[in-house]
């Protein structure tokens, strides 16, 4: 059946308010706009950032963004373009990009914010209703529609249930390590909080040639995986009595030379700056959370820390993500380890149950 | 009359206790041990973080490092080398330096931090007491020892009364945005607090090529030197009902892609945060404070914002400042602009005074 130019029916994950499970319902994807493109989803992972949305921002933006579809770390192929779009076509596989282009453009963001397209609507209905777009992006859907500068063309060979998660979480931490911080060969460095993001960030510490890399979680069940991916030492803050930056520092002759926050938790940002050696130690933060305040000792950073954010990892998305998806189909990357768990889109509410229990690593729901 | 290898009674500004007047005291200055060389300081100038010792650091620290000589920002003649001193000899004109050789060894910065020298003792005495060093330096004196890692050689024909500056603030300020901050040719600056590190910042933009210069001050007799040193705007915080960082955001369509903290007030530091685009914008702490503790909204980072501290600028500081003190002689780099007042030693209170009220840029103290 010739699709292009129509709407499709088919089936999604509706968030239809904050805070409560998802419904799985028929919506209508309409066709690609002028520089759209749609995308017949394949895989999906499923990040702490969907989560969050849903649980936190709810609260505190306004007007609301719901109903939304949920889901960013995803690929698929293209099934239709929209006018003037020049750089892919029907058939090719693809992975939607949290960040446009350049990495970061302020304007992108603010009509992503608003999970909305550039026109300031969507592509997606339900039962008479405008759906919002996550990120403009959508991915808990068996079709979506984005910007093409938000899309990235891969390799033919490339299997989308596992570089699905270069949408995300693993180029977030791989490139908080090799992008953002830097991290230099012979260094030592800490790691707070072992979801896929910590270990995509204790395997770029690893691929950067740090040394020592010392790996953080309260769950002991982590310290096997982390090793896995490279982490050379593993400690439970539970296990000590002393703060854990103090516990780092001891360990590592006054402070790590990295540190990355993978938690999202201001106390733990806190931590992770405290851990780092003032002789220009540099910590890069990777949790998101919009919740709270990170107060610091001015004299922390004064001394010559430097504090760096890491959004999706400072990687200039279009280009970067197909060369790592060609790092995985080489060898170079490991991206099989992350995912403990596959399910379908009906089991959606259940993946997220594995991932805040602590029980997954990485979900990856098949479309 | 021979000195060498004997004491040197000679003249100091003492700080006897914390957040009292200098008292102009008869000193006796050791000769220096292995590896120390001791300096006819010959010009100082008068530093905000002299000030800042005086009258914040004596509160938190303990033991309290009183008695102390304090200045830091000094020039003079070498009188006399101890042991082991090959780098320079007497009668080579110096720059004393409060981060040894390679910036910001940890090692080295405690044993600055205790005032003292490496041997954990003073080479200065008054009244049979011994005297800390501040910094290991103390420039408020006429002579003064320090180890031969802090102390760098520059070009005989140095004016010693002006490129005493290059000792801290105007090297600080400078190198905040050409080195720490690393401020791109074409970018959008703001600086924070035209005191002499602020001049010198606005001064570093300009030579790093920045097509936008934002000098802030709340004193409106700032704005014409700012434009001296290479300011293209100037604001005053207190014309404004919003705060400042929504004013910089509006005129620099989102945000400034650098901002200088040059003030050391965390109500500062969080608008200079706050001024910076989300679009990597890089915010440099160049004040200095132990008081109070920074409040981000941690989003500000995580959107991919920068904050670096600047300590000394990162100026690897034996090999920069005699560059920088050429880079003056050759008409490189402004230092007379900076000097409103010049007065001698007895007069070093008054010299305080006028810093604190505002009224000087930089006080140049002759001995």
């Amino acid at each position: 059946m010739e699709t292009e130019g129509k709407g499709i029916q088919c089936k999604a994950a509706v968030a239809w308010e904050p805070g409560k499970p998802f419904s799985i319902e028929e919506v209508e994807v309409a066709p690609p706009k002028a520089h759209e493109v749609r995308i017949k989803i394949i895989a999906s992972g499923v990040c702490h950032t969907d989560w969050t949305f849903l649980h936190e921002v709810g609260k505190t933006m306004n007007p609301q963004p719901f109903p939304v579809i949920l889901g960013h770390e995803g690929a698929g192929v293209v099934e239709s373009v929209g006018p003037g779009v020049t750089k892919m076509s029907k058939g090719d596989k693809v992975i939607p990009l949290i960040v446009p282009k350049t990495n970061l453009c302020t304007k992108n963001w603010e009509t992503n914010q608003k999970c909305l397209l550039a026109d300031g609507t969507s592509r997606i209905t339900c039962k008479n209703q405008q759906i919002y777009q996550f990120i403009g992006v959508s991915t808990f859907s068996e079709y979506t529609v984005v910007p093409e500068d938000n899309v990235t063309k891969i390799h033919p060979d490339a299997p989308l249930d596992k570089v699905c998660l270069l949408g995300c979480g693993v180029s977030t931490g791989y490139g908080a390590a090799v992008n953002t911080g830097k991290v230099e060969s012979g260094s030592t460095c800490a790691v707070f909080g072992l979801g896929a993001v910590g270990l995509a960030a204790v395997m770029g510490c690893k691929a950067a040639g740090a040394s020592r890399i010392i790996a953080v979680d309260i769950n002991p069940d982590k310290s096997e995986i982390a090793k896995t991916f490279g982490a050379t030492e593993f400690v439970n803050p539970k296990d000590h009595s002393k703060p854990i930056q103090e516990v780092l520092r001891e360990l590592s002759n006054g402070g790590v030379d990295f540190s990355l926050e993978c938690v999202g938790n201001v106390g733990v940002m806190r931590a992770a700056v405290e851990a780092c050696t003032p002789a220009g130690g540099v910590c890069v933060m990777v949790g998101w959370t919009r919740m709270g305040e990170l107060t610091l000792v001015s004299e922390d950073i004064l001394l010559g820390k430097t504090l760096k954010g890491s959004y999706f990892d400072s990687w200039k998305s279009a280009e970067a993500v197909p060369k790592l998806v060609q790092d995985y189909m080489s060898g170079k990357l490991l991206l099989d380890e992350f995912v403990t768990h596959r399910l379908t889109l009906d089991q959606v509410n259940q993946a997220f149950d594995l991932m805040i229990t602590g029980k997954s690593i990485r979900t990856v729901i098949k479309m």
